[in-house]
């Protein structure tokens, strides 16, 4: 099933490609690396770099993933169905998400983390290693997950956010520091301590605000803008909808 | 008038080349793409990207343009002659700009934007999804003009920057906020509301500082530092000085 | 010695790789480049791009070298012995580093720069032309070094940073600023003025909080974070690490 595959690229015999993978122009793809079926891979990508820091592990792609073009993936990490990611995204080693994911353009996210099922992560956001993200996560342009509490040492503290929390652009979370729950990080925050769920955050440091849902939607209704899944479903499956909606009840 | 392309690079057939375009190796250049004369596209460049956002128009691109290595510009974008881009831009669909914008490397422009005459985005520049920049603005690293007021949500206002605005390194400007004509906003500043024109804000959240002409000029002479345009003349044409410099006596 | 160039790469035949070079696939390295013994160049680097602002001179690279894949490198600049880099950085002419420089990937540095030896930057740096950088430095990410004090003008000053200093994740210096020896910068900071030495400052206007030895280890020995020497040696050669130890007696 290699005949989807651009004639300028070069596909390592042992890598797997299942059926219906695309690979487009001037793509490398190295030997550990599986691709399932349907994943379409554009120009210039580069997947399953060797590096000593991975288990041996191939670089898995759950099915039907797109991968945008200039891509470099490193082997050791897995991805569940329905990967998307945008352009010059770089994923490093022992990265564990469920499915999917997106991951904006420009993109870095330093490995050794673990991201549950349908985070978004928009672009140019900078994930430290240590990490640990939730499901429904949000993560706005040029946030940066940091690890180190002093840094340059050997003591790497990652951050948590937990399940539906959003974090607005150009914000700053320091090590060790956990978001709760549906919080929301406004843009331009540097957090240096836990946030409570469901509250707004913000500032430099971030203090606590008020809760998420006394902000307002801006589209005359006037309903409360958080939980965010109360009125935002664009690229959510069916039954994911039907989910929230009958916990909602 | 294919013979200034590469022969490691692709070009559609109906992608249309006028005279004098040069295309670098490891190209990609699209179906729908128009390159006016003179233009050249560096290394590992892929323009015209298709998308189902785009209305179907091509990716046009002004007279002697200069696209740098490693770009990516989807389908269904405009712009005018003298064109400059650094390395690994990101430009997507529905971009109208006027002539010899400057897009600095890295820069990620997301679409659904107008942009006037002699802009220039410095690196790292990020231009959210409906806003509209006038002409003479200077936008520099790391600044991120936002667009969901309480994201993730359905409602976008996009940023509007007016003419000869100036917005400094690593500031946020917040969804629906107009930068007055002439406004200087200071490096590290969130700025959360309309800034009036000719005026500087700074902080974060950002507060009127002063008139921007109270800076003064570094160079030994203590001439206002703004308007930046009775001093700074650097790349623009010699018709344009004129006129900015008729229009301060 | 060409036997170590992909196939599929582009090496222009007055350009000078010594022996046991490796340039992997989809490469351009140009006439004006020195590639010393062991430099290992990963896929779709360009190096050597020609500019009007290089004095002429080579791109030179030290020995056993590592570029990763996606860098743009311009002639006229030189890097000493064990050059490091991460994926997607860009280095502008006239930069002149020491030996065993780290640039995290998607880094940017602009160019007319001076950098000392074993200096550390991690991803998504950028340092505007003019800066002066000392011996082992550390800047994280997304920290901008700026140089402009009035944005757009000609007056540039770049910004010092003396020995040992540390500049925390999305921190911006403004121009003209001096890091003094062994300070920190907190992270999300914005520096106006210039910092002591061994003090850590934070905030926007960054200000004084405390020496730098008030910071404790999180390593449950609660000795001092600062100096870092002191207790991070990771990634140094064994003589750097003894002349520290000697030092510190």
């Amino acid at each position: 099933m290699r005949e989807l595959v651009h004639p300028s690229s070069y596909v390592h015999p042992n890598a797997k490609l299942e059926e219906n993978v695309e690979i487009g122009p001037f793509c490398i793809i190295h030997e550990n690396v599986i691709l399932k079926k349907g994943c379409k891979v554009d120009a210039y990508c580069e997947l399953g770099v060797k590096t000593p820091l991975s288990n041996g592990s191939p670089l898995v792609i759950g099915e039907n993933s797109i991968i945008r073009s200039h891509a470099v993936f490193y082997e050791s990490s897995h991805f569940g169905d329905k990967l998307v990611t945008g352009h010059r995204v770089s994923v490093r080693e022992n990265t564990f998400a469920g499915k999917n994911l997106q991951i904006g353009t420009l993109s870095d996210l330093q490995g050794d983390t673990m991201i549950g099922d349908y985070v978004r992560f928009h672009s140019n956001v900078h994930i430290g290693k240590r990490c640990t993200i939730g499901n429904f996560v949000w993560i706005f342009p040029y946030v940066v997950l940091t690890n180190d509490p002093h840094p340059p040492s050997n003591i790497l503290r990652g951050v948590t956010v937990n399940d539906f929390a959003v974090i607005a652009t150009m914000s700053v979370i320091l090590p060790g520091v956990t978001i709760g729950e549906g919080a929301l990080v406004a843009a331009h925050s540097a957090v240096k301590s836990d946030v409570e769920p469901e509250m707004v955050y913000s500032g430099s440091p971030a203090i606590k605000i008020c809760p998420a849902g006394k902000i307002k939607l801006q589209d005359g209704t006037r309903r409360p803008a958080y939980p965010w899944n109360k009125h935002f479903f664009r690229g959510y499956p069916v039954e994911v909808i039907d989910e929230w909606n009958s916990n909602h009840e």
